[in-house]
This record gives C-alpha cells, structure tokens and sequence, in this order.
C-alpha cells in the first residue's frame, strides 16, 4: 500500500507547518485524517492558541501547499523519497511515540513527542526493513579516544552480526559507530536532524556519502532544512522510538544523549550504558543515568547488546528472514533489473532497449524496482541498489 | 563487661581447632557457650564427621587448651589483645554472619561463613567504636593506575568525612584505600588473614606500622598463623560483615574482591562498585557484578558512597556522637594521662613520678586507660593514642 498523492503532500505540509512530534497536529490527523487536518489548521482551525499561532506565522508568507509541492518535486530530483505511514516500507515501531509521557518534564522538546508524519529518506535499503533488527548507539560528539574506540567496537560487533546500527551522524560517537558497521560490511542509518541533501556536520560529507550508499540518510525534515538546534532533540525521539534499544557510550552530564536513553527507557526499549572511568567527564552522564533509571542496563561489548535487544526481539513478534524480493518479481521486472549494470548508471532509453521492452514498461517496472528498493535513480538514470543487498544478503 | 579467663581460652582454643567461620562450631558454643564447647569438641563431641576428624587431627599433636595459653601470653607480649563477643568493644555487626547463605555456592569457604569467635588487635582504638562508621573499600592486588587513584580519593575522602576505611591490608586497592585514609588523618582498619604480629604482605610493613599507630590491624588468627590462601576468603566475610558497606574498585572477574561484596549484598550490606573502562581487565569483576546484583550500585565517588551508607545508618540505631572519654576518668587517671608526653613513650616508674601517685596506682590507672584506648604500651613504656583522638576528635 502506498499513500495517494494528496495524503503525502497534506503530511509534507503539516509537518512544515509545525515542527515534527507536536502532540495536537498527531492527534488532529489520527482523527481526521492528514488532508482534512491540513484543511482545518490552514483554516485557523488549530486546537490550541500556540498551534494556531505556528500555523499563522508559517501561512503568513508562504502557502503551505506550494511548499509542499516543490519539497516532492526537489525530493525526487535529488534521488530521494518520501515514505509515509501509509507505505508498507514505514517503521512502525515509532508509533509507540504516541505512548511517551516524559516525567517531569516541560521543555516543548521533552512534551512534544508525537509520533513523525512523514520522513525523507536517501539510500536503497527498504526503511522498515532496516530498522527492523536495529539498536542505536549515541554519545557524545567530544568523546574520548576511549569512548569512541568504544563505540567503533559497538558498531563493528552490530554490523558483523547483523544487526542495523542507528545513529545520528554527528562527530565523536556516533561517527564512530556508524565507521564501525560500514567496515564490518553492516547496515547504518544516519537520523538527520536537517534535509538529507545537506546532511549536518559538512565535515562528515564523507561519511554521510558512504552512509547513503549502503544504508540510510533519513530525516523529518524536508530537504533544504537547516539542523536548527531544538532540532536534534525533537530526532533524539525518533532514534529511540524506531530502534528495539538504544547504546549510551559516552556523555557529559544531562546531554542530549542522556535524553535520547530516558526516551527509548520510557518507550519500553532496551536502554544500555557503556560505563566508563569516573574520572573522565565523559562518563558522567552514562553513570548518572545507570543510577537513576533502574531499567537501564550497565553493558560492557556487543555480545551484551546483543543479548539485551536479543530478549525484546523474542517478546516481540518473531524476526522474519527477508524476502527474496527479485523472485517475486514478474518477466518483464527480471528483464529491467538484468538490463542494469553491476556499476554505474543507465539511462532509461538505454534500459528499455536492453532489457528489450517498450519504454513505457521499462518506466512502471523500474518504478516498481524503485519501490522495492532494488534500484535507484542516479545520475539522470537507474542504477542497482548495491550490497548489502536487500535480498537476503544480510549475515544472520 | 569482659570475658572472663576461661571463655578467652575456650575461644582461642576453638578457632585454632576449626578455621573461623565453621558453622558446627558456632553453632554448638551457642548452644552450650565456648567452655562447654571446647570441652565436648576435645572428648570427640563434634556434631559432624568432618569437624570431628579436623580436631582430633589439630590435637593429635598439640594440646588446645595449651596453644591457646601459649598465644594469649604472647599476645600480651605483643602488646596487642583479645576482643569476645563477650566485651563491650565486639563489633557487633558480625553476628548477621549468622544469616548469611550464598547461593550456588559449594566450596568451604562460601558455606562455613558464621560469625567470628573473637579477634586479635593492634592498635588504641576500641574496636567496636573504630566500626561504628565504616565503610570497606576492597578491590585487586595488581590494580592499574586509574584504579589506585579512585582507591586513594575514596579512602581520603571517607576518612577525611570522618568514617573509618576498613580494607585487607593488600597490595592495590587494599593499601591505597588505607594510605588515603591516612593521608587524611583518618581511621583505618586492616583486616589480617594472618597473625597481626605478621601481617602480610611484608612490603605493607612500614604501611602496616602506621595503621597500628594511628587505626587497628586485627585477625581472626591468633599471632604467628600464617596467611593461607583460604584465609582471605575466610577474612572477607569479616570486612564485609563488620561494615556498613562495601566499595569495590577495581577486580578481574570472578575474584576475591568481587566475593567480599557479594558477602556484603548477603547481609543486606551497601554493595557499591566503581565502574570503569570495559576495555580494562581489571574493570570486568566490577561490571560483573552491577549486570548481575540487583542490590549492587554504581558509584563514582565518595559522595555517593557517603549517600548509600548514610542511608543504612539512618535505618540503623541512630549514631551517637563519641562520649568524651576523658570527661568520665578520675582524678588519677586524669594525673596519669596528663603526666604523658605528646610524642613519644614514658616508662612506668617515671610517669607515676610525674603524675604523683604511686607506682601501683599509676599501673592500675594506666591499665585502665589502655582499655579506654587513650593510651598504649609502647617501646616498653606507655604512650598517648595518637589523632584521630577517640575523645570527640572525629570529624562529622
């Protein structure tokens, strides 16, 4: 099932309209559904006053709709997509988001923590597929060289066994995390906090380049947004929500990354913390959190991850061996996907004539490839979805 | 009130016959007392086989009643003496030894864990007052820099808030925990897994001399026993039993150190452990021991150990602050006392001289005032009990 065009253009306007996670917008939809809401907030129909002011303020010199149009079409200029909850490829496990009552709390960030509307994602893999085994590993972006050996172990072991490894593309931990799964040939998904055509830090370009060739960029944001600072919070939620457990590495005390663990704590997920000497800064906030929370647990390497998300994995339903997508596909499908190099890019003509089918095919089968995530558009034309491939290439 | 002769024979006759700790015997001088259980031990009374065969193979050679005749002189000689559970200065915490079961456990040492039959000691302080405030850091011999140094500040910081920092005497954790309590001008004490005229290790001597000096070194063992390899473990009941709590700092998995918290966490003691890197060795027991003890907390210095003992202290029959000692001495004690050097000793004869009383008198009052412990027998005369005074001098 995939969203009709209205729904997806309604969702990529709510979500412009007001910052992702807020509560009245998530509730508005699940009554209403996302284009009657997007009618009724551009109407000044908004529930609440500060709501109703966001809306205004945004409507005031743009029209959302039109905003909304040009992010579908730059969406798919730039090779990426839109996924929806409507789309068999979303992750359903941030609906649990709609569960998460922080104690305590009153900062909007900490309140706010509704459920995405909407993400855009850069890279072949299958969204729900990724996440599906997944843990997040976060941390601090000064970490030590310990904390950040640490976490390239982490990501190394995940990767190695399997498991997707989610993180949030900034320096120190979480680059260290997501090096680790990329050199163990493993799956890593960057959670953006910005558009993923200009993923935030410049300095991680690289990274970010290697990121999206074999795993996932993705965000909630449409592509051209700038990584405002309220920003990395409000996609702390999604880390924590979309993973089956969360890795604390290193952080200085009350940091964002602490923030990201009571998340995934207060959703039920695995919330870990890698100890760390008490006589480095660094290890503060993982230990202050190992002592206040009582559900997190103290882990020490991967094995013990593994076993910790392990048990949530059992409790919930059984893990499905992918599907061999291509063996589902009909003649005309296999011809297209064997018309397509092993390297680079062709363009569609080219395509067409290989594969031996009117162009016109050519175009619904690649389109339908493209759905399952076995090519991409590159470079003007198609190309494969390189490995790790979706079709049961992933070591158990 | 103190034991009269024949109950300190009876009990230095009972744990010289079977190692300290051995549940048939505490078992019987409870029921029957030490003199009674002495006297059906020796007539092949013993309730079991195995106890049966290790007292008469322990008298085949030599009489009981006369090995413990022999080690009272000579702990008389030493300067040092015997503390029962029948004297006012017991450490009474030990009798929940009494309740201590470890589960899953086989070897002698982990079942044969009753309470101790008395204790040699070295030192002023009277011992049950030197434990009312205590709190044990424990942890490996071949500890790395990081773990010296947490060992040290805990040790400082505990003696310097005016708690007493009980340790095995080791190489490691042991010595720095008591090198920072002295450093501190605090209270230390080392439990001995051998004579307290010999304490081991030989390199701890100069170590060992300042402990007696200013804190306590005592054993279960009376002078001249050797430190068998089962007698640590046989000791650590005692350090974790006679304290409020329990620090471990540094340890290998599986280790000594990581027994003496369990024995703690058995007797609903505070466990606490100082984390550290997970890419330390001498890091895993500690870990270990937090994913594996729900009762276990992680600490990270000395405020939050103060916090988790605090805690119990406050469930515990309130503290009382020290009586001033020297308030409830008369006249010539008081004259006896005063006639003392600051530093250094005085004999007999001159300090009766200088107090003005007689040679008889001074030796009764200064008799008195070792049981006080605000004096000692030194280099053949007597000496003031150096700081920390037991008169109101410990700070809160």
């Amino acid at each position: 099932m995939t969203a009709t065009e209205d729904v997806r253009l309604a969702r990529v306007a709510l979500t412009w309209l007001a910052e992702p996670g807020t509560r009245a917008v998530h509730a508005l939809v699940k009554e209403v559904g996302p284009v009657a809401a997007l009618d009724r907030l551009l109407d000044g129909g908004a529930p609440d006053r500060a709501l109703r002011a966001a809306v205004a303020a945004r409507s005031a010199g743009e029209d959302a709709r039109a905003v909304a149009e040009q992010a579908l079409a730059r969406t798919e200029r730039l090779g990426a997509r839109l996924v929806t909850p409507e789309d068999d490829d979303w992750p359903t496990r941030v609906a649990d988001l709609s569960k998460l009552r922080l104690s305590g709390v009153t900062r909007r960030v900490d309140v706010e923590t509704a459920p995405p509307l909407c993400f855009w994602v850069r890279g072949g893999w299958p969204l729900a597929q990724a996440f599906d085994r997944s843990v997040a590993v976060v941390g601090a972006r000064a970490a030590t060289p310990y904390g950040t050996h640490v976490a390239t172990e982490l990501g190394y072991g995940l990767g190695d066994r399997g498991w997707t490894v989610v993180s949030g593309g900034a320096f120190g931990i979480d680059s260290a995390a997501h090096r680790g799964a990329l050199t163990a040939g493993g799956l890593t998904v960057a959670v953006l906090a910005c558009g993923v055509d200009r993923p935030y830090p410049m300095g991680n370009t690289a990274l970010f380049d290697r990121i999206a060739e074999t795993g996932l960029l993705m965000s909630e944001w449409m592509p051209g947004a700038e990584p405002l600072r309220p920003r990395f919070l409000i996609r702390n939620r999604v880390i924590a929500a979309a993973t089956l457990g969360t890795v604390l590495v290193e952080a200085a005390a009350r940091s964002g990354a602490t923030q990201t663990l009571n998340r995934a704590l207060g959703m039920v997920r695995r919330g870990m913390v890698v100890p760390g000497p008490v006589t480095s800064a660094m290890s503060v906030g993982g230990h202050e959190v190992l002592r206040a929370e009582s559900g997190a647990r103290l882990v020490t390497g991967v094995a013990q991850v593994v076993e910790e998300v392990g048990r949530i994995g059992e409790l919930a339903p059984p893990v499905r061996a992918p599907e061999r997508l291509r063996d589902r596909l009909d003649d005309e499908a296999t011809q297209v996907l064997e018309a397509l190099p092993r390297r680079g890019s062709l363009a569609l003509e080219s395509v067409a004539s290989r594969a031996g089918v009117e162009l016109r095919t050519a175009m619904r089968k690649l389109s339908l490839l493209e759905e399952l995530a076995l090519v991409v558009r590159r470079d003007e034309g198609y190309a494969l979805v390189r490995s790790p491939a979706p079709d049961g290439g992933r070591r158990a």
